[in-house]
Protein backbone atom coordinates (compact mmCIF):
# COMPACT_ATOMS: atom_id res chain seq x y z
CA UNK A 1 0.00 0.00 0.00
CA UNK A 2 1.20 3.57 -1.15
CA UNK A 3 0.41 5.64 1.70
CA UNK A 4 0.97 9.63 0.99
CA UNK A 5 0.07 12.67 2.89
CA UNK A 6 -0.88 15.75 1.14
CA UNK A 7 -0.81 19.16 2.01
CA UNK A 8 -2.76 22.24 -0.12
CA UNK A 9 -0.50 25.14 -0.07
CA UNK A 10 -2.54 26.91 -1.76
CA UNK A 11 -5.90 25.62 -3.92
CA UNK A 12 -3.45 25.11 -6.86
CA UNK A 13 0.05 24.15 -5.01
CA UNK A 14 0.27 20.75 -3.73
CA UNK A 15 2.99 19.13 -1.14
CA UNK A 16 2.69 15.23 -0.32
CA UNK A 17 4.72 13.32 1.60
CA UNK A 18 5.29 9.22 1.55
CA UNK A 19 4.09 7.85 4.80
CA UNK A 20 5.84 4.96 6.60
CA UNK A 21 3.14 4.57 9.18
CA UNK A 22 0.74 6.74 10.69
CA UNK A 23 1.28 6.85 14.39
CA UNK A 24 -1.67 8.66 15.77
CA UNK A 25 -4.78 10.39 14.68
CA UNK A 26 -7.19 12.42 17.22
CA UNK A 27 -10.21 15.12 16.87
CA UNK A 28 -9.01 17.35 19.83
CA UNK A 29 -12.00 20.05 21.34
CA UNK A 30 -9.55 22.23 18.74
CA UNK A 31 -8.60 20.62 16.05
CA UNK A 32 -7.23 17.25 14.34
CA UNK A 33 -4.01 15.76 15.24
CA UNK A 34 -1.97 13.67 13.35
CA UNK A 35 1.85 12.18 13.59
CA UNK A 36 3.29 9.74 11.29
CA UNK A 37 6.74 8.39 9.85
CA UNK A 38 8.44 9.12 6.81
CA UNK A 39 11.38 8.12 4.97
CA UNK A 40 11.90 11.74 4.02
CA UNK A 41 11.32 13.99 7.10
CA UNK A 42 11.28 11.30 9.93
CA UNK A 43 8.32 11.91 12.57
CA UNK A 44 5.80 14.54 11.04
CA UNK A 45 3.16 16.26 13.33
CA UNK A 46 0.08 17.71 11.71
CA UNK A 47 -2.37 19.68 13.05
CA UNK A 48 -5.57 19.92 11.08
CA UNK A 49 -4.33 18.65 7.86
CA UNK A 50 -1.03 21.61 7.76
CA UNK A 51 2.56 19.88 9.11
CA UNK A 52 3.22 21.57 12.04
CA UNK A 53 6.90 20.51 12.50
CA UNK A 54 9.10 17.17 10.92
CA UNK A 55 12.14 15.78 12.55
CA UNK A 56 14.48 16.27 9.80
CA UNK A 57 13.82 20.20 9.48
CA UNK A 58 12.16 21.33 13.35
CA UNK A 59 15.48 22.68 14.13
CA UNK A 60 15.30 25.49 11.89
CA UNK A 61 11.82 26.91 12.88
CA UNK A 62 12.86 26.49 16.62
CA UNK A 63 16.52 27.61 16.53
CA UNK A 64 15.74 30.77 14.59
CA UNK A 65 12.58 31.94 16.83
CA UNK A 66 14.66 31.19 20.25
CA UNK A 67 17.83 32.00 19.00
CA UNK A 68 17.32 35.26 17.71
CA UNK A 69 15.59 36.97 20.75
CA UNK A 70 17.92 34.82 23.50
CA UNK A 71 21.18 36.50 21.84
CA UNK A 72 19.54 40.17 21.89
CA UNK A 73 18.11 40.29 25.26
CA UNK A 74 21.07 40.67 27.70
CA UNK A 75 19.57 38.70 30.70
CA UNK A 76 16.37 36.62 29.57
CA UNK A 77 15.29 35.27 33.25
CA UNK A 78 11.25 34.78 32.51
CA UNK A 79 9.99 33.94 29.93
CA UNK A 80 6.28 33.29 28.20
CA UNK A 81 5.95 31.04 25.50
CA UNK A 82 2.39 30.74 23.83
CA UNK A 83 1.36 27.55 21.81
CA UNK A 84 4.34 25.73 20.84
CA UNK A 85 2.93 22.21 22.74
CA UNK A 86 5.18 19.98 20.48
CA UNK A 87 7.93 21.60 23.06
CA UNK A 88 10.44 22.40 20.40
CA UNK A 89 11.06 26.22 21.77
CA UNK A 90 10.99 25.26 25.57
CA UNK A 91 13.81 22.34 24.56
CA UNK A 92 15.64 25.27 23.11
CA UNK A 93 14.76 27.96 25.62
CA UNK A 94 16.27 25.69 28.42
CA UNK A 95 19.51 25.41 26.64
CA UNK A 96 20.27 28.40 28.98
CA UNK A 97 21.07 28.65 32.23
CA UNK A 98 20.28 31.98 32.12
CA UNK A 99 16.75 31.12 32.19
CA UNK A 100 14.52 30.87 35.32
CA UNK A 101 11.10 30.20 34.33
CA UNK A 102 9.13 29.36 31.36
CA UNK A 103 5.80 29.81 30.98
CA UNK A 104 4.21 27.42 28.31
CA UNK A 105 0.22 28.57 27.49
CA UNK A 106 -1.11 26.02 25.16
CA UNK A 107 -4.46 25.76 24.59
CA UNK A 108 -4.72 21.68 23.79
CA UNK A 109 -3.49 19.29 25.99
CA UNK A 110 -3.64 16.75 23.54
CA UNK A 111 -1.34 18.35 21.32
CA UNK A 112 1.19 18.25 24.24
CA UNK A 113 0.04 14.59 25.68
CA UNK A 114 0.58 13.67 21.71
CA UNK A 115 3.95 15.19 21.38
CA UNK A 116 5.18 13.60 24.83
CA UNK A 117 4.30 9.87 23.51
CA UNK A 118 5.31 10.26 20.20
CA UNK A 119 8.19 13.51 19.39
CA UNK A 120 10.39 12.88 22.63
CA UNK A 121 12.64 15.03 20.27
CA UNK A 122 10.98 18.24 20.71
CA UNK A 123 8.69 17.41 23.76
CA UNK A 124 11.01 15.71 26.11
CA UNK A 125 12.15 18.94 27.88
CA UNK A 126 8.58 19.70 28.89
CA UNK A 127 9.49 18.07 32.22
CA UNK A 128 12.45 20.29 32.75
CA UNK A 129 11.53 21.76 36.64
CA UNK A 130 11.74 25.44 34.76
CA UNK A 131 8.88 24.80 33.19
CA UNK A 132 5.36 25.29 33.57
CA UNK A 133 2.77 24.50 31.44
CA UNK A 134 -0.84 25.76 31.62
CA UNK A 135 -3.49 24.89 29.43
CA UNK A 136 -5.29 27.79 28.33
CA UNK A 137 -6.27 29.90 25.65
CA UNK A 138 -2.97 32.71 25.57
CA UNK A 139 -5.21 35.17 24.55
CA UNK A 140 -7.09 34.79 27.81
CA UNK A 141 -3.60 34.45 30.01
CA UNK A 142 -1.74 37.76 28.59
CA UNK A 143 -4.82 39.35 29.71
CA UNK A 144 -3.56 38.83 33.75
CA UNK A 145 0.31 39.79 33.39
CA UNK A 146 1.60 42.60 33.63
CA UNK A 147 5.42 43.66 33.48
CA UNK A 148 6.47 39.94 34.17
CA UNK A 149 8.19 38.62 31.08
CA UNK A 150 11.48 39.74 29.39
CA UNK A 151 10.70 37.62 26.21
CA UNK A 152 7.18 36.40 25.09
CA UNK A 153 7.43 33.76 21.94
CA UNK A 154 4.44 33.25 20.01
CA UNK A 155 4.89 29.88 18.45
CA UNK A 156 1.32 29.53 16.94
CA UNK A 157 -0.59 27.55 14.44
CA UNK A 158 -2.18 29.56 11.43
CA UNK A 159 -4.22 32.98 11.84
CA UNK A 160 -7.38 30.33 11.13
CA UNK A 161 -8.93 28.15 13.74
CA UNK A 162 -7.52 28.17 17.16
CA UNK A 163 -4.98 30.38 16.36
CA UNK A 164 -6.61 32.98 14.94
CA UNK A 165 -6.68 35.31 17.80
CA UNK A 166 -2.60 35.58 18.49
CA UNK A 167 -2.44 37.83 15.29
CA UNK A 168 -4.63 40.45 16.37
CA UNK A 169 -4.07 43.94 18.00
CA UNK A 170 -5.62 43.03 21.16
CA UNK A 171 -3.29 40.14 21.78
CA UNK A 172 0.15 42.22 20.87
CA UNK A 173 -0.98 45.27 22.86
CA UNK A 174 -1.35 42.75 26.05
CA UNK A 175 2.14 41.36 24.71
CA UNK A 176 3.48 44.76 25.18
CA UNK A 177 1.96 45.42 28.81
CA UNK A 178 3.00 41.41 29.99
CA UNK A 179 6.45 42.28 29.56
CA UNK A 180 9.02 44.17 31.41
CA UNK A 181 10.59 47.82 30.08
CA UNK A 182 12.95 46.15 27.86
CA UNK A 183 10.58 42.89 26.54
CA UNK A 184 11.23 41.16 23.30
CA UNK A 185 7.93 39.49 21.85
CA UNK A 186 8.79 37.12 18.74
CA UNK A 187 6.32 35.49 16.93
CA UNK A 188 6.08 33.27 14.04
CA UNK A 189 4.84 35.46 10.82
CA UNK A 190 3.83 33.29 8.15
CA UNK A 191 5.16 32.76 4.65
CA UNK A 192 5.35 36.29 1.84
CA UNK A 193 5.26 34.06 -0.69
CA UNK A 194 1.31 32.72 -1.40
CA UNK A 195 -0.80 35.50 -1.52
CA UNK A 196 -3.48 34.28 1.25
CA UNK A 197 0.10 33.79 3.65
CA UNK A 198 1.60 37.29 2.63
CA UNK A 199 -1.72 39.25 3.12
CA UNK A 200 -1.79 37.52 6.89
CA UNK A 201 1.71 38.16 7.62
CA UNK A 202 1.11 41.85 6.42
CA UNK A 203 -1.91 42.41 9.07
CA UNK A 204 0.23 40.78 11.66
CA UNK A 205 2.92 43.26 11.06
CA UNK A 206 0.39 46.59 11.09
CA UNK A 207 -0.73 45.69 14.29
CA UNK A 208 2.94 44.75 15.67
CA UNK A 209 4.30 47.99 13.79
CA UNK A 210 1.35 49.95 16.45
CA UNK A 211 1.79 48.23 19.24
CA UNK A 212 5.68 48.27 19.68
CA UNK A 213 8.38 51.04 19.28
CA UNK A 214 10.97 48.49 17.24
CA UNK A 215 8.95 45.88 14.65
CA UNK A 216 11.61 44.24 12.28
CA UNK A 217 10.66 40.72 10.35
CA UNK A 218 13.87 38.18 9.71
CA UNK A 219 13.46 35.13 7.45
CA UNK A 220 14.93 31.61 7.59
CA UNK A 221 14.80 28.44 4.80
CA UNK A 222 12.06 25.64 6.22
CA UNK A 223 11.34 23.58 3.88
CA UNK A 224 8.46 21.73 4.61
CA UNK A 225 6.58 25.06 5.39
CA UNK A 226 4.77 26.33 2.22
CA UNK A 227 7.24 28.39 -0.25
CA UNK A 228 9.84 27.27 1.81
CA UNK A 229 10.22 31.14 3.05
CA UNK A 230 9.43 31.87 6.59
CA UNK A 231 9.27 35.20 7.97
CA UNK A 232 9.32 35.98 11.88
CA UNK A 233 8.40 39.52 13.60
CA UNK A 234 10.65 40.76 16.10
CA UNK A 235 8.64 43.45 18.55
CA UNK A 236 11.03 45.28 21.18
CA UNK A 237 10.64 47.69 23.63
CA UNK A 238 14.37 48.46 23.69
CA UNK A 239 16.86 46.43 21.66
CA UNK A 240 17.85 46.81 18.35
CA UNK A 241 17.64 43.28 16.82
CA UNK A 242 21.06 43.65 15.87
CA UNK A 243 22.97 46.88 16.21
CA UNK A 244 24.82 46.63 20.06
CA UNK A 245 24.23 43.08 20.31
CA UNK A 246 26.85 41.13 22.19
CA UNK A 247 27.52 38.38 19.85
CA UNK A 248 30.75 37.51 21.90
CA UNK A 249 29.26 36.96 24.77
CA UNK A 250 26.26 34.74 23.23
CA UNK A 251 29.23 33.21 21.49
CA UNK A 252 30.81 31.92 25.01
CA UNK A 253 27.92 29.94 26.12
CA UNK A 254 28.77 27.18 23.37
CA UNK A 255 25.41 26.38 22.81
CA UNK A 256 25.85 23.16 19.80
CA UNK A 257 23.14 24.27 17.19
CA UNK A 258 22.40 23.85 13.80
CA UNK A 259 21.15 26.50 11.59
CA UNK A 260 21.78 29.65 14.15
CA UNK A 261 24.33 31.12 13.81
CA UNK A 262 25.67 34.86 14.94
CA UNK A 263 26.68 36.08 10.98
CA UNK A 264 23.27 33.98 10.12
CA UNK A 265 21.50 36.61 12.80
CA UNK A 266 22.06 39.99 11.46
CA UNK A 267 21.99 38.55 8.01
CA UNK A 268 18.55 37.29 8.79
CA UNK A 269 16.87 40.85 9.16
CA UNK A 270 17.84 41.42 5.17
CA UNK A 271 14.98 40.77 3.07
CA UNK A 272 14.34 40.65 -0.26
CA UNK A 273 13.11 43.58 -2.22
CA UNK A 274 9.60 42.47 -2.89
CA UNK A 275 9.58 41.66 1.27
CA UNK A 276 10.30 44.89 2.18
CA UNK A 277 7.11 46.35 0.22
CA UNK A 278 5.09 44.10 1.26
CA UNK A 279 5.96 45.51 5.10
CA UNK A 280 6.15 48.91 3.83
CA UNK A 281 2.90 49.12 2.09
CA UNK A 282 1.12 48.41 5.98
CA UNK A 283 2.99 50.74 7.94
CA UNK B 1 -10.77 17.84 -16.31
CA UNK B 2 -8.37 18.29 -13.36
CA UNK B 3 -4.56 18.15 -14.80
CA UNK B 4 -1.51 17.97 -12.26
CA UNK B 5 1.76 18.60 -12.89
CA UNK B 6 4.11 16.63 -10.42
CA UNK B 7 7.58 16.81 -9.88
CA UNK B 8 9.59 14.43 -7.62
CA UNK B 9 11.38 16.04 -5.43
CA UNK B 10 12.97 13.40 -4.04
CA UNK B 11 11.61 9.51 -4.27
CA UNK B 12 9.50 10.34 -1.35
CA UNK B 13 8.14 13.56 -1.71
CA UNK B 14 6.39 15.58 -4.48
CA UNK B 15 4.72 18.98 -5.33
CA UNK B 16 2.31 19.59 -7.77
CA UNK B 17 0.94 22.35 -9.55
CA UNK B 18 -2.49 22.80 -10.89
CA UNK B 19 -2.48 23.61 -15.16
CA UNK B 20 -4.66 25.58 -16.47
CA UNK B 21 -3.16 25.00 -19.78
CA UNK B 22 -0.48 22.73 -21.35
CA UNK B 23 0.97 25.07 -24.03
CA UNK B 24 3.72 23.40 -25.94
CA UNK B 25 5.57 19.89 -24.99
CA UNK B 26 8.60 18.44 -27.27
CA UNK B 27 11.32 16.20 -27.03
CA UNK B 28 14.65 17.83 -28.69
CA UNK B 29 17.90 16.13 -28.61
CA UNK B 30 19.05 16.46 -25.07
CA UNK B 31 15.75 16.50 -23.48
CA UNK B 32 12.09 16.82 -23.19
CA UNK B 33 10.42 20.52 -22.82
CA UNK B 34 7.02 21.44 -21.18
CA UNK B 35 5.67 24.90 -21.25
CA UNK B 36 1.94 25.20 -19.72
CA UNK B 37 0.11 28.05 -17.66
CA UNK B 38 -1.52 27.62 -14.09
CA UNK B 39 -3.39 29.61 -11.68
CA UNK B 40 -0.66 30.04 -9.16
CA UNK B 41 2.95 30.35 -11.06
CA UNK B 42 1.79 31.57 -14.34
CA UNK B 43 3.67 30.16 -17.56
CA UNK B 44 5.75 27.38 -16.69
CA UNK B 45 8.82 26.09 -17.95
CA UNK B 46 9.98 22.18 -16.74
CA UNK B 47 12.74 19.92 -18.73
CA UNK B 48 12.71 16.46 -18.60
CA UNK B 49 9.79 16.95 -15.97
CA UNK B 50 11.58 19.23 -13.60
CA UNK B 51 10.66 23.17 -12.98
CA UNK B 52 13.39 25.44 -14.22
CA UNK B 53 11.22 28.62 -14.07
CA UNK B 54 8.05 30.19 -13.26
CA UNK B 55 6.77 33.52 -14.50
CA UNK B 56 6.20 34.71 -11.14
CA UNK B 57 8.99 33.15 -9.04
CA UNK B 58 12.01 33.51 -11.74
CA UNK B 59 12.99 36.80 -11.15
CA UNK B 60 14.43 35.60 -7.25
CA UNK B 61 16.34 33.17 -9.09
CA UNK B 62 18.01 35.64 -12.50
CA UNK B 63 18.62 38.40 -9.89
CA UNK B 64 20.36 36.40 -7.61
CA UNK B 65 22.76 34.66 -9.77
CA UNK B 66 23.57 38.09 -11.99
CA UNK B 67 23.40 41.19 -9.79
CA UNK B 68 25.50 39.36 -7.54
CA UNK B 69 28.87 39.79 -9.50
CA UNK B 70 27.76 42.19 -11.37
CA UNK B 71 27.67 44.36 -8.43
CA UNK B 72 30.82 42.30 -7.24
CA UNK B 73 32.90 43.25 -10.33
CA UNK B 74 34.11 46.83 -10.85
CA UNK B 75 33.93 46.76 -14.82
CA UNK B 76 32.18 44.06 -16.54
CA UNK B 77 31.96 44.47 -20.08
CA UNK B 78 32.43 41.00 -21.53
CA UNK B 79 30.22 38.12 -19.79
CA UNK B 80 29.60 34.14 -21.21
CA UNK B 81 26.41 32.55 -20.16
CA UNK B 82 26.29 28.56 -20.44
CA UNK B 83 23.09 27.04 -20.42
CA UNK B 84 19.83 29.34 -19.50
CA UNK B 85 18.35 29.79 -22.69
CA UNK B 86 15.01 30.79 -21.43
CA UNK B 87 16.54 34.01 -21.32
CA UNK B 88 16.32 35.43 -18.30
CA UNK B 89 19.90 35.71 -17.04
CA UNK B 90 20.65 37.76 -20.39
CA UNK B 91 17.28 39.66 -19.50
CA UNK B 92 18.90 40.98 -16.13
CA UNK B 93 22.30 41.35 -17.96
CA UNK B 94 21.79 43.58 -20.15
CA UNK B 95 19.76 46.23 -17.68
CA UNK B 96 23.82 47.07 -17.33
CA UNK B 97 25.02 49.67 -20.02
CA UNK B 98 28.42 48.99 -19.33
CA UNK B 99 28.23 45.45 -20.54
CA UNK B 100 29.77 45.29 -24.06
CA UNK B 101 28.61 41.48 -25.15
CA UNK B 102 27.40 38.71 -23.79
CA UNK B 103 28.06 35.11 -25.45
CA UNK B 104 24.67 32.47 -24.51
CA UNK B 105 26.14 29.26 -25.17
CA UNK B 106 22.60 26.96 -24.76
CA UNK B 107 23.78 23.25 -25.76
CA UNK B 108 19.46 23.08 -27.16
CA UNK B 109 18.27 25.04 -30.02
CA UNK B 110 15.01 23.86 -29.00
CA UNK B 111 14.66 25.30 -26.04
CA UNK B 112 15.27 28.71 -26.91
CA UNK B 113 13.05 28.81 -29.93
CA UNK B 114 10.51 27.58 -27.36
CA UNK B 115 10.91 29.65 -25.11
CA UNK B 116 10.89 32.95 -27.58
CA UNK B 117 7.34 31.98 -28.34
CA UNK B 118 6.29 30.87 -24.85
CA UNK B 119 8.34 32.98 -22.53
CA UNK B 120 8.74 36.50 -24.08
CA UNK B 121 8.94 37.71 -19.86
CA UNK B 122 12.76 35.67 -20.56
CA UNK B 123 13.37 34.70 -23.75
CA UNK B 124 12.39 38.77 -25.25
CA UNK B 125 15.81 40.38 -24.30
CA UNK B 126 17.56 37.40 -26.41
CA UNK B 127 17.27 40.05 -29.35
CA UNK B 128 19.45 42.66 -27.27
CA UNK B 129 22.13 43.57 -30.05
CA UNK B 130 25.38 42.93 -27.99
CA UNK B 131 23.74 39.12 -27.44
CA UNK B 132 25.32 36.84 -29.51
CA UNK B 133 23.52 33.15 -28.96
CA UNK B 134 25.58 29.89 -29.85
CA UNK B 135 23.92 26.87 -29.71
CA UNK B 136 27.26 24.55 -28.63
CA UNK B 137 28.04 22.42 -26.03
CA UNK B 138 29.64 24.98 -23.32
CA UNK B 139 32.15 22.35 -22.06
CA UNK B 140 33.48 22.28 -25.52
CA UNK B 141 32.97 26.06 -26.13
CA UNK B 142 35.02 27.03 -23.02
CA UNK B 143 37.80 25.05 -24.38
CA UNK B 144 38.88 27.12 -26.82
CA UNK B 145 38.41 30.83 -24.94
CA UNK B 146 41.45 32.58 -22.87
CA UNK B 147 41.35 35.16 -20.91
CA UNK B 148 38.35 36.76 -22.64
CA UNK B 149 35.37 37.07 -20.04
CA UNK B 150 35.10 39.32 -17.24
CA UNK B 151 32.12 37.27 -15.86
CA UNK B 152 31.03 33.64 -16.83
CA UNK B 153 27.41 32.97 -15.58
CA UNK B 154 26.78 29.03 -15.29
CA UNK B 155 22.72 28.65 -15.80
CA UNK B 156 22.96 24.71 -15.82
CA UNK B 157 20.42 22.82 -15.53
CA UNK B 158 20.89 19.71 -13.01
CA UNK B 159 23.67 17.98 -12.44
CA UNK B 160 22.31 14.63 -14.30
CA UNK B 161 21.26 14.89 -18.31
CA UNK B 162 22.53 17.54 -20.52
CA UNK B 163 23.83 19.63 -17.71
CA UNK B 164 26.23 16.77 -15.82
CA UNK B 165 29.50 17.97 -17.59
CA UNK B 166 29.26 21.78 -15.80
CA UNK B 167 29.50 20.24 -12.47
CA UNK B 168 33.02 18.78 -13.28
CA UNK B 169 36.80 20.22 -12.15
CA UNK B 170 37.68 20.17 -15.68
CA UNK B 171 35.13 22.63 -17.11
CA UNK B 172 35.56 24.15 -13.67
CA UNK B 173 39.38 24.49 -15.08
CA UNK B 174 38.60 25.77 -18.27
CA UNK B 175 36.48 28.93 -16.65
CA UNK B 176 39.25 30.07 -15.05
CA UNK B 177 41.84 30.22 -17.84
CA UNK B 178 38.75 31.91 -19.83
CA UNK B 179 38.27 34.74 -17.49
CA UNK B 180 40.45 37.55 -17.03
CA UNK B 181 42.78 38.33 -14.36
CA UNK B 182 39.85 40.00 -12.28
CA UNK B 183 37.41 37.26 -13.50
CA UNK B 184 34.29 35.90 -11.61
CA UNK B 185 32.30 32.96 -12.45
CA UNK B 186 29.19 31.93 -10.69
CA UNK B 187 27.14 28.47 -11.01
CA UNK B 188 23.75 27.42 -9.87
CA UNK B 189 24.76 25.31 -6.94
CA UNK B 190 21.74 23.16 -5.99
CA UNK B 191 20.25 23.06 -2.72
CA UNK B 192 21.50 21.87 0.44
CA UNK B 193 18.27 20.37 2.12
CA UNK B 194 17.66 16.79 0.24
CA UNK B 195 20.46 14.25 0.19
CA UNK B 196 21.15 14.04 -3.36
CA UNK B 197 21.19 18.30 -4.02
CA UNK B 198 23.39 18.59 -1.11
CA UNK B 199 25.50 15.42 -2.41
CA UNK B 200 26.16 17.51 -5.75
CA UNK B 201 26.45 20.88 -4.05
CA UNK B 202 29.04 19.12 -1.73
CA UNK B 203 31.19 17.81 -5.41
CA UNK B 204 30.74 21.26 -7.28
CA UNK B 205 31.91 23.44 -4.40
CA UNK B 206 34.75 21.53 -4.00
CA UNK B 207 35.87 21.14 -7.49
CA UNK B 208 35.48 24.88 -7.43
CA UNK B 209 37.64 25.34 -3.96
CA UNK B 210 40.19 23.25 -6.19
CA UNK B 211 40.48 25.73 -9.26
CA UNK B 212 40.11 29.28 -7.50
CA UNK B 213 41.53 31.05 -5.01
CA UNK B 214 37.83 32.68 -3.55
CA UNK B 215 35.32 30.26 -3.28
CA UNK B 216 32.36 30.91 -1.68
CA UNK B 217 28.58 29.87 -1.78
CA UNK B 218 25.38 32.15 -1.28
CA UNK B 219 22.07 31.17 -0.96
CA UNK B 220 18.36 32.43 -2.24
CA UNK B 221 14.57 31.92 -1.41
CA UNK B 222 13.11 30.17 -4.55
CA UNK B 223 9.83 28.76 -3.86
CA UNK B 224 9.17 26.30 -6.81
CA UNK B 225 12.84 24.34 -6.62
CA UNK B 226 13.17 21.81 -4.79
CA UNK B 227 12.82 22.70 -0.49
CA UNK B 228 12.90 26.41 -1.72
CA UNK B 229 16.42 26.84 -0.55
CA UNK B 230 19.25 27.19 -3.38
CA UNK B 231 22.50 28.14 -3.91
CA UNK B 232 24.60 29.49 -5.42
CA UNK B 233 28.95 29.21 -5.96
CA UNK B 234 30.92 32.64 -6.21
CA UNK B 235 33.95 31.94 -7.57
CA UNK B 236 36.78 34.55 -7.71
CA UNK B 237 40.17 34.94 -9.38
CA UNK B 238 40.34 38.93 -7.44
CA UNK B 239 37.83 39.93 -5.77
CA UNK B 240 36.30 39.14 -2.57
CA UNK B 241 32.30 38.68 -2.37
CA UNK B 242 31.70 41.33 -0.41
CA UNK B 243 34.10 43.54 1.18
CA UNK B 244 35.52 46.09 -0.62
CA UNK B 245 32.36 46.51 -3.11
CA UNK B 246 31.72 49.68 -3.91
CA UNK B 247 27.32 49.05 -3.29
CA UNK B 248 26.88 52.84 -3.52
CA UNK B 249 28.05 53.09 -7.04
CA UNK B 250 25.91 50.46 -8.00
CA UNK B 251 23.08 51.80 -6.23
CA UNK B 252 23.55 54.99 -8.67
CA UNK B 253 22.45 52.66 -11.65
CA UNK B 254 18.88 52.91 -10.07
CA UNK B 255 17.58 49.12 -11.47
CA UNK B 256 14.38 48.77 -10.49
CA UNK B 257 14.49 45.08 -8.99
CA UNK B 258 12.17 42.96 -6.81
CA UNK B 259 14.69 40.08 -5.19
CA UNK B 260 18.13 41.57 -5.07
CA UNK B 261 19.01 44.50 -2.66
CA UNK B 262 23.03 45.68 -1.80
CA UNK B 263 21.80 44.62 2.00
CA UNK B 264 21.13 40.82 0.81
CA UNK B 265 24.02 41.02 -1.13
CA UNK B 266 25.86 40.48 2.13
CA UNK B 267 23.70 38.70 3.87
CA UNK B 268 23.40 35.96 1.52
CA UNK B 269 26.57 34.89 2.06
CA UNK B 270 25.49 33.83 5.92
CA UNK B 271 24.68 30.58 5.85
CA UNK B 272 22.84 28.03 8.25
CA UNK B 273 25.63 26.24 10.05
CA UNK B 274 25.06 22.93 8.83
CA UNK B 275 25.32 24.21 5.70
CA UNK B 276 28.61 25.34 6.55
CA UNK B 277 29.56 21.98 7.53
CA UNK B 278 28.52 20.43 4.70
CA UNK B 279 30.82 22.57 2.62
CA UNK B 280 33.50 22.09 5.26
CA UNK B 281 33.54 18.51 4.82
CA UNK B 282 34.98 18.44 1.79
CA UNK B 283 37.25 21.77 1.70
Amino acid sequence: MDLWFTENHTENVRFSIKVDKQLYTGQSEFQRIDIFDSEEFGRVLALDGYVMLTEKDEFMYHEMIVHVPMCVHPNPRKILVIGGGDGGTVRELVKYSSVESVDLVEIDEEVVTACKEYLPQTAGMLEDPRVNTHFEDGLKFIRHHENEYDLIIVDSTDPFGPGEGLFTREFYGNCYKALTDDGIMVNQHESPFYANDAYAMQRAHKQIVNSFPIARVYQAHIPTYPSGHWLFGFASKKYHPYNDVDFEKWKKLGLKLKYYNTNLHSASFALPTYVEELLKDVE
